[in-house]
């Protein structure tokens, strides 16, 4: 790991923090952050220094308050910074003659508005002291396992009724890791992942990113054994070159998922009023994401459902797929959209097209089924027929991943298959995901069990579809690039097929 | 109303029903739909005469069984046919010379595994009575109402570990019709408005139509008060020149919305092996379907999301659309995803801008805010802000329609705003459709109000701009077809506008 990177760890592992405009005022950032930081510290989960700074307080939270960085009388490894704008270039000062590593610059009213030369100031003050800056404009880091949390935006808040709700939740551990230029996008994406159950590695929120880029942060979060995807919400890229080296290099052992928004005219002016983000041609950005590797998620939803398909399963090495639904409708909707992606959704080879007929003539299903590929077993399905069909696409060479609509209407259908199929796809390294239609009980039932055995579930047929194209994507990429059979030799190394 | 339309009423509001193959055995299809008449007549909501006809029962639930249909002593109005289909003619010979009126064939066994003789003989039979046949290879209709379900999937399953969940939920009453070719995409279909608290008006599957077809049902939904927007699920259309006369009375009274699956080569197959549809070339049916104002849905959040818009929201009768927004980033995908559709976010006249800046010379609004179009009121917005900027935005007579992106992230608001920007909105004629991001409590809790108060919320920045599509394409087919006037006259003379 380069020198430059490894400092990045401050921003996640700091071993002393100050929080710099900490304040008691309880609908203020700084108090918020502070908080964040003393409650961790209280639960045991957060093992550093905390210091308060801010010249008007004698103790915040029980902390002992400094007027000023320099007064600190240990090491300050990361500073928290607070304050108004103009006030954060003398401070950086101060933090470079206190040698601290790392600075998250929450303050916004920077290049975002115009004072460019404002934010010039302040990098010009850390590089002098070698501190890496986050921000400004930023939400700063996230990372559950440290209890740093530098989000000013508290879990929860309070509605005129008096209520208490859940607002802003901070999602469990996991192996997703996200980034993000836009704040408000970072905090809508937690509160999505936490509701969704997806466990996050890392949270970044770079803002203005005056000096670590997207590109510092894929490059640390390569080395970060608890990462396996990594989520990205962009509006430009400044260095080209360099992300595109960062990319190809992170890419080539994990995935990375970006949405960049700006892709319109309109949306690249409101981009450029929002975080100053000089968005270029998107076609660039297009053919820049293809070349490194990096999948290019066309909304919201697919790029999380891109990335949850991604962290459960292996990559496919091959564009033809495997359908088996038990719903004849479903399953069109299905083998529709893989052809309108690319994939294709071709015959069986002979051999499997024989072991579905034995299988008919044996009355283990129906006859009546499609086999041929999509099979369609029929509302008549049972979760034996399931499971019989599933191996058998497994098995078949042509086939590179399985999408599996388990439709849980059907009345002969139990939840029995849901561990029977987690069972056999264990044993091959294909990727399936999977899609029950539906909002209530069962639905809500089926979906969150196959999540929870990563087996990926998705609500339409469409979004079972965009997630498998994810796979294929970063499967045919690591194939073009030479590095197939080294991921996958590593992913069984570290056990991480279909988990 | 035609004869031949009105006999439909028969499938919604028979005063006598014969269930045929009405059955003890509760695993049977017999059963479940026997059942479900007889409970909804215990609990007064199903008025008719109900009669199960069985020559092997005496009596079935307490009702008395009879042999076949020509021995039940009073007239029967509908038939529910759940037998082999091959004793499926004999019993419309039967039906004939009793003078029902109209007969739903769940049986299958027909064309669609090939049978197509079979089936011949039993319309033919039912012509000559002048009976309406619903399928065969159907689930037939389900109606709150008047307590007709003929859904052979009981509303509730027990797992193998003994626990009774949830299947197949019956949705609530609504304006919402739901019709489909295929069975199986019609239950989960039923599950996922249940589930999103989408109400249905009424529900058809009709399956192979063998007489009934898609164009009689959206006709016969034409006079229906209760139904406001119809959902088609279809893979193909035979009767091409009757669709398209029929959808254009439709469509100018009310929002048709389809998925029209079988889009590719490989889909179209699999179509073809499930309800024996032969799709023609796609190109063919968009054009159709524009032609006929019917606005086709991409996938299946779309097809619910277009439905849910349309059946709270007038249409807008312009392709600008406002963007107001507390995050940067989410209204950036906004715009992207507006411009990508074909919609525009100009900026605003002279006028709406000029009242923007006064409201930032008074500090009303934050003097960083963007409000040019997307307004961005940022991260320090308060449920006032959002309200007064919502308002200018519907005055603006270059703005068509609003996309409101609260994310209820951000400190200073609360939920107040919600019900203020439904009483703005209910002043004007132009529709808002709003997005919050997240998936724990006030993010559930902010989009569902706004669903209760017809103000219809998404989950994504790119699922709001979809909805709004949909506004848009209805509002600009109702203004070339001449009929915008009248159609919104039509809406305040009902009081239907946002509501």
């Amino acid at each position: 790991m380069e020198e430059a990177i490894r400092k990045l760890d401050a921003f996640f592992n700091p071993r002393s923090v100050a929080v710099i405009g900490a304040t008691k005022k309880i609908d203020k950032a700084g108090y918020v952050i502070f908080k964040n930081f003393s409650t961790n510290k209280m639960r045991g989960v957060f093992k550093g220094a905390l210091y308060p700074v801010n010249p008007k307080e004698e103790s915040i939270l029980g902390f002992k308050c400094y007027p000023n960085i320099t007064q600190i009388p240990d090491k300050v490894e990361l500073i928290v910074v607070i304050v108004p704008a103009k006030a954060v270039p003398a401070i950086m000062e101060q933090a470079a003659s206190k040698k601290v590593k790392a600075a998250i610059i929450i303050s916004s009213g920077f290049k975002e508005v115009g004072n460019k030369e404002l934010e010039e100031q302040v990098v010009e003050a850390a590089k002098k002291g070698g501190i890496r800056i986050l921000g400004p404009n930023c939400l700063g880091t996230y990372y559950s396992k440290t209890g740093v949390d530098t989000l000013f935006l508290p879990e929860t808040k309070v509605l005129s009724t008096g209520d208490d709700v859940v607002a802003t939740p901070r999602p469990m551990p996991g192996n997703i890791a996200m980034i993000t230029q836009s704040g408000a996008f970072g905090v809508a994406a937690l509160d999505y992942l936490t509701g969704r159950q997806m466990g996050v590695s890392k949270f970044v929120s770079f803002g203005n990113k005056a000096d670590v880029t997207e590109s510092d942060i894929l490059h640390y979060l390569l080395y970060d054994k608890e990462t396996k995807v990594i989520l990205v919400y962009l509006e430009d890229i400044k260095a080209g070159r360099e992300f595109l080296r960062v990319a190809k290099k992170v890419t080539a052992k994990k995935p990375v998922v970006v949405i960049k928004s700006g892709r319109s005219i309109a949306g690249a002016r409101a981009a450029a009023s929002h975080t100053g983000a000089i968005a270029g041609s998107d076609k660039i950005y297009d053919a820049a994401f293809e070349q490194g590797g990096v999948i290019r998620a066309r909304d919201m939803e697919e790029f999380f459902d891109m990335g949850k398909a991604l962290a459960m399963q292996p990559p496919a090495f091959g564009r033809n797929i495997g359908v088996l639904t038990d719903a004849g409708g479903p399953g069109v909707m299905t083998v529709d959209e893989c052809e309108a992606l690319g994939l294709t959704v071709e015959r069986f080879t002979e051999q499997t097209l024989q072991k579905f007929q034995e299988l008919k003539d044996k009355d283990v299903i129906l006859k009546i089924a499609a086999t041929s590929n999509p099979v369609d077993l029929t509302g008549s399905v049972t979760d034996d027929m399931f499971e019989i069909a599933a191996e058998l696409m497994f098995q078949d060479p042509n086939v590179h991943g399985i999408i599996l609509l388990g439709l849980h209407h059907m009345p002969g259908l139990r939840e029995k298959y849901i561990d029977g199929i987690v069972e056999i796809a264990s044993k091959y390294s294909k990727p399936i995901v999977m899609c029950d239609i539906g909002e209530t009980e069962m639905a809500l039932y089926t979906r969150s069990r196959f999540d929870r055995l990563c087996v990926p579930s998705f609500a339409s047929p469409e979004d079972a579809a965009r997630a498998m194209k994810a796979l294929v994507t970063y499967g045919l990429y690591l194939q073009k690039t030479g590095v197939a059979e080294q991921y996958m030799a590593e992913c069984i190394r570290k056990a991480e097929l279909k988990r």
